[in-house]
C-alpha cells in the first residue's frame, strides 16, 4: 500500500556530493516526483555550486567571476532549495533546524532521509592571529577578497616610501603545497607580477611570492617525478617555495612560522586543510577523525535513513577497502550511488555497494602549464595543461557556463590583466587582532582610528619624553583598553604601544564606539573616568591640545 | 627661466571630469612630463572609471561585473594615483590630506594647480530610515548589492509561506523617475521576472516591481512624447508607475511615502540624486547649491590654480549663457577644457572658454528597447536600443572592455539569466534600524539574534498573558536596552516589542554583543544589574528557563 504523506528527503549541504545526489535523485525518482510521492530539499549556504578547480582562475581575472559557479536551481530543478544557515540536526526526532533569514523565525524541516554532505570548513583554530588575518581558499568570496586584497596591497606599495612597508606590501605568502595551495600560488604569482605592470613604482624585482609546504617536496598527492617538475617550474617564475616550513600564525604584518622565523607580508593565504564542519561535529553519531563512518552503502550504521558523502564521510571502497579520498570526483559518485540506494529504499529494491577508480589528478600552475596524472600515464607542461582545460570544461555543469568559460578563455589570451579592485564589503565596525611578543600596535604621531580592548595578553605604553628617548609609562591587561584618546579626540596618537607578550585585541572603529558611546551611559561613565585617571597619571602635562581633549573628554563628537 | 621642482598638478576624483582632466594633461604636457617638469597626481575612491549608464546591466547580469569599469592606471598611466579618502583640503596651505591606508599614517599631497571633481554623493539626509534600509545606486558595488539582495528576496520568498511577509519580499521599489531611476527600475524588472522562473515555489504574478516618481511624467529629462512612450513601455512590462509619489522614509518592510502611504517591500532602490560631496562642503569657495562656483575658463575665482569639473562644479557654458548640466558627456569636455587651460597657465599662453553643445540624451528601458533624443531627433523602441548599445559602446574607455562588452551582449542574447548570489560582504555587526510608529521589532517566540539600544523614539515591551492577551509591562526611552534576554542566554523572545514612536535603534549582534561583554567589565556589570532589575519587575515568574537564564546571567556564553 502507498502512503499518502509523501517521502522526503533532506540533503544538506550544497557542494559536488549533495546537488549530485540531488540531480540523481531526480533522474531515477522521476515517477515518484510527478505523483507527489517523494519531495527532494536541500539545504546550502549559497545558491550555487562552486567549481573549485577554478577558483585560482578568479583571482587572476582570466575567467570571469560567476563562470565557476552554477545555479543549484538549475542543475536540479524540481528540489526545494534553502539557503540557510543549519542550527541543528535532531537524527532522534528526524529534523534538522535552519536559523532565521529576513524575518526572525527558524524553520524546522523533517525528513524520512537525511543525506549529510556538508564537506569541511577551513579551520584555523589553535594557530593564534590565523583567524584575523589570514585569508582562507575554499569559496568564492575567499578568491575574490584575495584578489582585492592583493590588488589593495599593490596600491598601497605604490604610494608607500618606507623600504620596510613596501616589503610587506609586495609580499605574498600561501601555506599549504598540495594542489590547492599549489593552483592558488601559480595564479597570484602570475596575476601580481602582470598585474603590477601597471603601477609606476612598483618594481618587478621587489615582488615577492613564497610558498610555505610542511613537506621536503609539494604536491604529495603525486608522483616524484612530476611532483618535482611542478616545484621547478614555480622556482623558474618566481615563487620561492619554502619546505619544511609549517605556518604557526599570524599578525597583521607578518606570517610566523613553527621554527620561530617570521615572514614579512601584508597577504597570508591558507589552504591547509580545514577541520570538520561544526553542524557535523555536532551530531552524535558514529565518526573517525571528524568524518561520518559510512557502511557500504553509504548509509550511517545503526542510523537507518541517515546518509553521509563527500568530503565529511569516512566511505571504505568495496572493490579496494581503501578510503576514498575528499575530491569532487569521488564527492560526484557518492552522490550518485547515495541516490541510487535512497531510490531503492524507498522502492524496497536491493542496494549497491560504492566503489569507484580515481581517473586520474590534474594540477594547474598557471601560464598554459600544469601536471596530470591520468590513467596511470605522467603528464606535464603545456599537453597537461591542455587536458586540464579540457578536461575542467567538460566536468563544468550547464551548458552555458561551458560556453562563457571557453569564450573567457579565449579573450585572456589576447587581452591585459586587469586590475579593477572591487570593493563590495561594507566597513567591519568590530574586528579582532593578534600580536606576537614584542609588535607595534600602534606609535606615537600615527591617526588614530581605532579603540582597543586586551582580550589576553600583556601591552605596554611608551611616551617619547625629551631626554630620556621613549619611555614605558603604562602596562596593561586584559580587560583593559587604550587608544581610546586619539580615538575620541580626532587626534593623533599621544603614546605608541607594544605587546609584550603574545596578544588578542579586540579593535572597535571610531564609528561603532561613538555609536555605542552614544547611547550607552555607563559606557560613557567608564570611558570618562578612565580618560581623567589617565590624564591625572601622565608623568608630562606639557601637551596642550590633550587638556583640551580632557575637558570635554566624550560629550559632543562622541555624544552625536 | 625654467624652475627645477616640478610643477604639481593634483586632481581629486576618479569619475569622468577628474581622469579626463588627467588623461588630456598627459596628451597636452607630454613633452613637460618626460623632462620632469610636470607631475600629475589623482586621488580616486576606487581605482577604476564607473562607466554609469551600464550599471543596470550589472545588477540583471547581462554584461559582466567588471566590464562596466575601465583601471584608471591604464587610461593615464603617467599619472600617480591615490586610492584613499580624502580628509581635508586646505587651499591656504595648498596642500592635501589623505586617509591613513594599510598602516596608521595620513599623506599630505602639496600642489600648485588643484581640480575639484568629486561628484556628488548619495545622501539620505533628513529621510528617516532612508540611510539603514534603502540601497543606493551609483557605484558598481550598489549595483552588485542590489542584485546580490533582489536575489536573496526571491530565495526567501520562495521558502516563506506567510503571505504578507511574501507580498513584501515580492515588492521592489524604486525611488526616482529620471533617467537612473527609470534604467534602474527597468533591468531589475526584467531581471528579477526572469530571475524568479528559476524558482520553484514563486507565481509571475506575485511579483511587483513599483517606480514612485514626484511628478506626473517620468523622465523629465525628454520631451513629453518620448516620457510618455517610455512610462507605457515599462507598465506594459509590469512596472507599477506610481506618480506623484514622493518617498518620505524607510524601515526594514516598508517604503513610506510623503502622503501618507506605506509600500510593504523588502528591496528599497533610491536614485534620487544625493548632495554635495561632504569634501567639497568643506571646502571654504563661494558655491550655488552645493556646487563651486567657477569662471569661463573653469578656475574658481579667487582661488588661482584651483579648478572645478563635472557634477561638483557650477560650470556657465560661454555660448549659451546656460549652466552645464550633470552628465558624464559634459564633465569628459570639461576635464579636456581644464587640462588645456592649466597648461596654458603653466606655459603662459592663452586660456579658453568652456562651451559646449549636448550631442543627445538616451536612456534605455530594457528587453531591446530604449528612448533618446539626438541632433534633434527622437526616436524609441529598437533603433533608439540598437543607437544606444553602439553609442556606449564607443564611449566605453578601452579596446578591451568594448570587446569585452559586445561579447557579453551577444551571449545575453543566447544564454539565460543568472541567480547565483554572491555574498562577499563580511557580517555587519553594528547597525543602525528605524522604525515607524506602531511598527513590531520583535515578536515573543522569534529567535533572538540582537541586543538594540534606543538611540531616539519610544518602544513598549508586551507579554502575552494568559487571560488578558498581550500586556503591557514597560516603556522603554533613549538609552534603553532591550532584546538582552533572549541574545544573552540563546533563548527565543520572551517578549514582543513595538515602537510607539518613530525610532531609530541601534542594533548589536551577538558575537559583537558577546565580545564586548567579555572583554569590557563596566558594561557587562551594567546588563547584569539590567537582568537582575528586570527579572524583578517582571509581572509573572512562571517562565522557568528565564530563571535558569538570570542564575547566571552573562558567564560563560558571553565570557568566553
Amino acid at each position: 500500500m502507498r502512503a499518502t504523506v509523501p517521502t522526503r528527503v533532506l540533503i544538506l549541504g550544497g557542494g559536488f556530493g549533495g546537488v549530485y545526489t540531488a540531480v540523481n535523485l531526480e533522474r531515477i525518482l522521476e515517477r515518484e516526483l510527478t505523483r507527489g510521492e517523494v519531495e527532494i530539499a536541500l539545504v546550502s549556504r549559497d545558491n550555487y555550486l562552486t567549481f573549485q578547480p577554478m577558483l585560482p582562475e578568479v583571482v587572476s581575472g582570466s575567467i570571469g567571476i560567476l563562470d565557476t559557479i552554477t545555479p543549484i536551481r538549475r542543475l536540479c530543478p524540481r528540489t526545494d532549495l534553502y539557503t540557510r544557515a543549519i542550527e541543528e540536526v535532531d537524527l532522534g526526532r528526524r529534523r534538522v533546524t535552519l536559523a532565521s533569514g529576513v524575518g526572525p523565525r527558524q524553520l524546522h524541516l523533517e525528513y524520512d532521509h537525511l543525506v549529510i554532505a556538508l564537506g569541511n570548513v577551513t579551520s584555523f583554530a589553535g594557530q593564534p592571529g590565523l583567524a584575523e588575518h589570514a585569508l582562507p581558499f575554499k569559496y568564492l568570496g575567499d578568491a575574490l577578497t584575495l584578489r582585492n586584497h592583493a590588488i589593495h596591497a599593490l596600491e598601497e606599495a605604490d604610494i608607500e616610501r618606507d623600504p620596510r612597508a613596501r616589503g610587506g606590501l609586495l609580499t605574498f605568502v600561501v601555506a599549504g603545497g598540495g594542489f590547492s595551495g599549489v593552483e592558488a600560488v601559480a595564479e597570484l604569482n602570475d596575476f601580481v607580477r602582470s598585474a603590477a605592470r601597471s603601477f609606476r613604482n612598483i618594481r618587478p624585482e621587489e615582488i615577492s611570492v613564497v610558498l610555505l609546504h610542511a613537506g621536503d617536496l609539494i604536491l604529495p598527492e603525486l608522483p616524484k617525478d612530476l611532483a618535482g617538475f611542478a616545484q621547478r617550474l614555480l622556482m623558474k617564475r618566481g615563487v620561492e617555495v619554502r619546505l619544511n616550513a609549517r605556518l604557526a600564525g599570524a599578525t597583521a604584518e607578518a606570517a610566523l612560522l613553527k621554527n620561530g622565523e617570521r615572514v614579512e607580508t601584508r597577504t597570508l593565504v591558507s589552504t591547509v586543510p580545514g577541520g570538520p564542519n561544526p553542524v557535523v561535529a555536532a551530531i552524535p553519531c558514529p565518526k573517525d577523525r571528524g568524518r561520518i563512518v559510512t557502511d557500504l552503502h553509504l548509509e550511517v550504521p545503526g542510523h537507518a535513513g541517515v546518509w553521509a558523502v563527500g568530503d565529511c564521510a569516512l566511505v571504505t571502497d568495496a572493490a579496494t577497502g581503501e578510503v576514498s579520498p575528499p575530491t569532487a570526483q569521488h564527492a560526484v559518485r557518492e552522490g550518485r550511488c547515495a541516490a541510487e540506494n535512497i531510490a531503492a529504499a524507498i522502492r524496497g529494491t536491493a542496494k549497491r555497494a560504492f566503489a569507484f577508480r580515481a581517473l586520474g589528478k590534474m594540477g594547474s600552475l598557471g601560464h598554459r602549464s600544469a601536471v596530470a596524472q591520468v590513467f596511470g600515464l605522467k603528464l606535464s607542461g603545456f599537453l597537461a595543461w591542455w587536458l586540464w582545460r579540457t578536461v575542467y570544461l567538460m566536468k563544468l555543469p550547464g551548458l552555458d557556463r561551458k560556453l562563457r568559460v571557453a569564450v573567457d578563455w579565449t579573450l585572456d589570451l589576447l587581452l591585459p590583466s586587469d586590475i579593477v579592485q572591487l570593493r563590495t564589503d561594507r566597513a567591519v565596525s568590530i574586528r579582532r587582532e593578534h600580536f606576537e611578543a614584542g609588535q607595534a600596535i600602534f606609535r606615537e604621531g600615527d591617526h588614530g582610528d581605532w579603540l582597543y580592548i586586551i582580550e589576553d595578553g600583556q601591552v605596554e605604553v611608551r611616551k617619547a619624553i625629551s631626554g630620556q628617548g621613549e619611555t614605558p609609562i603604562r602596562r596593561l591587561g586584559p580587560g583593559d583598553c587604550f587608544g581610546e584618546i586619539a580615538l575620541l579626540g580626532d587626534h593623533v596618537r599621544t603614546a605608541s604601544t607594544h605587546s609584550l607578550t603574545s596578544a588578542n585585541v579586540l579593535a572597535i572603529d571610531r564609528d561603532a564606539c561613538q555609536a555605542l558611546l552614544s547611547t550607552l551611559p555607563p559606557l560613557r561613565d567608564f570611558f570618562n573616568r578612565l580618560l581623567e585617571e589617565r590624564v591625572g597619571m601622565r608623568p608630562e602635562s606639557s601637551d596642550a591640545h590633550l587638556s583640551d581633549e580632557v575637558a570635554s573628554p566624550i560629550t559632543q563628537e562622541a555624544a552625536r
